[in-house]
């Protein structure tokens, strides 16, 4: 049975257990720090498809056939599948997951789907709907590149709040077992869709900043806890700029989170990387960072009560064109062990 | 508490119920046979937006709208909203429902999307999650012509097998509350994705059949029920081709529905209108037809015992492109009063 907890957070009383994760990586992204940690690396940008949205399909594929089998089972075992990804009309996660052949329900929270994903398959289980339930996401550079900005071979010039999309995925399995070693997801907000109006779809992380200050306030007025009662809070791919405008717009409002806050866009790459600018983005890098370093720091024991906050922003490459604004959403789960 | 029946089919044990809902349609829909059920029609495609895309949010701001009219609350009272829609990145959902502040799931299932956000809604509130929660599609002619074919003006020839995009949308609005007067949602069945190697884009219908025929056949094996225990059986957008495929398909593993199937797609439009071939389509074709035909039916007692499944296309432009095939998925609902 989910609990609520004040206005928007949910409290789950027999804490799913995720029995099984996986985070896959770029080449690139085995240059950063976080190398050791993935279960996999990709050197091979084509990963032998011909086309780079196939590619991205096989990272899923790879992610979720690791992660089931990290968690001994088959996909016979999973009862219901929770993914998405970047590509217009989600087909990374259409095409690359259809032969598993497993209930499927497709998810859009761009790069927020990492922990949407969680978040609905610990509630498929929690309620009883299902005994294991698996959330994957990918996303892949040159996909994305092309589908949002220019065609690889123009060679645009960034400017440096913009951020790097991370080839990479994530998967995590979760069971209604109770197993004791295993990370267990405790509680969850969920993101509203909120605009301050910034329109620069090369400063996302200004863009996702509000909304992943509304959700951690509303995290922690549910909850009533304060920052330091976690041992670290990770948001998804807010970057550099988005990662400082969070500290301002939550110091604000009385909260400092600088002492144990880190984000996956900015770990995940390599500092002395000028090519990444802001840090990395993409759904892969709340993903893979989650699934691959993440997950297993708290499986060893050294994290016991996390947060994890995926931020995504809801444009398009029309909405850009048009001109609109550009609306962001951050959702968050509480992971223990 | 929800509780697994069979191989994947879950069942609502308290049955949520369906407290507010809302079927919208434009100018082509309501010269159909169901005018008089739609809750508005929007005679203006522009709905007095500079754009298409804007259009399309419109019609998912009202709908929701409406629905929670009907149900008498306020967005403050939602906990969670599900939508989604055909455009890349779901942005009719995404830039429509933003200033309703309710906490967002974006959905992607295509023209499924009315069902699953339906049962991800019920879900929520079963589980304890939620009091209420809603769920909201939409589709729009002129965004999606242009986004998956041609640019309207081009005035491209579309074969007959093709499907005419309806305008439109719906709503639900699902409550924990007893409510003995309104539709409850029973049981449901999640699809998986079906890809039987169709790579006709102009027969979404053919693609989608065999999704239909396998949830189908899952929820009468898990529920051990037949097609007449139920008043009616409605498809999302099968259209005429692929209403007569699904037929076939049953027909071949014995199971006959004949007597009582009918499809959104077919139901929709004028059987005169030349224009529409094979039916009607979109997210918003099952969407109006639920929350502005189906559920008004069940609330009259007109039918007491229905199955509503919702089919879609997981194709894209770009996989279109690159000659790749359409896996397909349908989402099934059992909804009584």
């Amino acid at each position: 049975m989910i609990e609520r907890l004040g206005s928007s957070t949910i409290c789950f009383s027999k804490k799913p257990s995720i029995v099984g994760f996986s985070g896959i990586a770029g080449k690139k992204e085995a240059q950063g720090p976080l190398k050791d940690d993935f279960d996999k690396i990709i050197y091979d940008m084509h990963v032998g498809q011909d086309t780079w949205e196939k590619a991205e399909s096989t990272l899923q594929r790879e992610a979720l056939s690791i992660a089931m089998q990290k968690a001994k089972c088959s996909a016979s075992d999973v009862d219901f599948l929770f993914a998405g990804d970047l590509l217009n009309q989600c087909i990374s996660s259409s095409y690359g997951l259809k032969d598993f052949s497993i209930p499927y329900l497709g998810q859009y929270g761009a790069c927020s789907t990492m922990v949407q994903g969680l978040i609905m398959a610990s509630v498929m289980v929690e309620s009883g709907a299902s005994h294991i339930s698996a959330c994957v996401t990918s996303s892949h550079f040159c996909s994305a590149e092309r589908q949002y900005r220019f065609p690889l071979d123009y060679g645009g010039q960034r400017p440096q709040s913009s951020q790097w999309t991370v080839t990479g995925a994530g998967c995590c399995v979760v069971s209604d077992e109770d197993m004791k070693l295993c990370p267990k997801v405790c509680k969850a907000t969920v993101g509203k869709i909120v605009d301050l109006g910034v329109n620069d779809q090369n400063n996302m992380g200004a863009a996702m900043a509000p909304a992943a200050a509304d959700t951690l306030l509303r995290f922690f007025r549910d909850t009533a806890t304060k920052p330091l009662d976690y041992d670290m809070i990770y948001t998804g791919d807010l970057g550099k700029i988005g990662s400082a405008l969070l500290h301002e717009l939550l110091q604000k409002e009385g909260v400092d989170i600088t002492r144990n806050h880190k984000d996956c866009g900015v770990m995940i790459f390599d500092c002395k990387d000028a090519d990444v600018h802001a840090g990395g983005s993409g759904c892969g890098c709340c993903g893979s960072v989650l699934g691959g370093h993440i997950l297993k720091n708290i499986e060893e024991k050294k994290l016991r009560n996390v947060l994890v906050m995926a931020t995504g922003a809801l444009l398009s490459p029309t909405s850009v064109q048009q001109n609109e604004t550009i609306p962001s959403i951050a959702h968050l789960v509480n992971i223990v062990i």
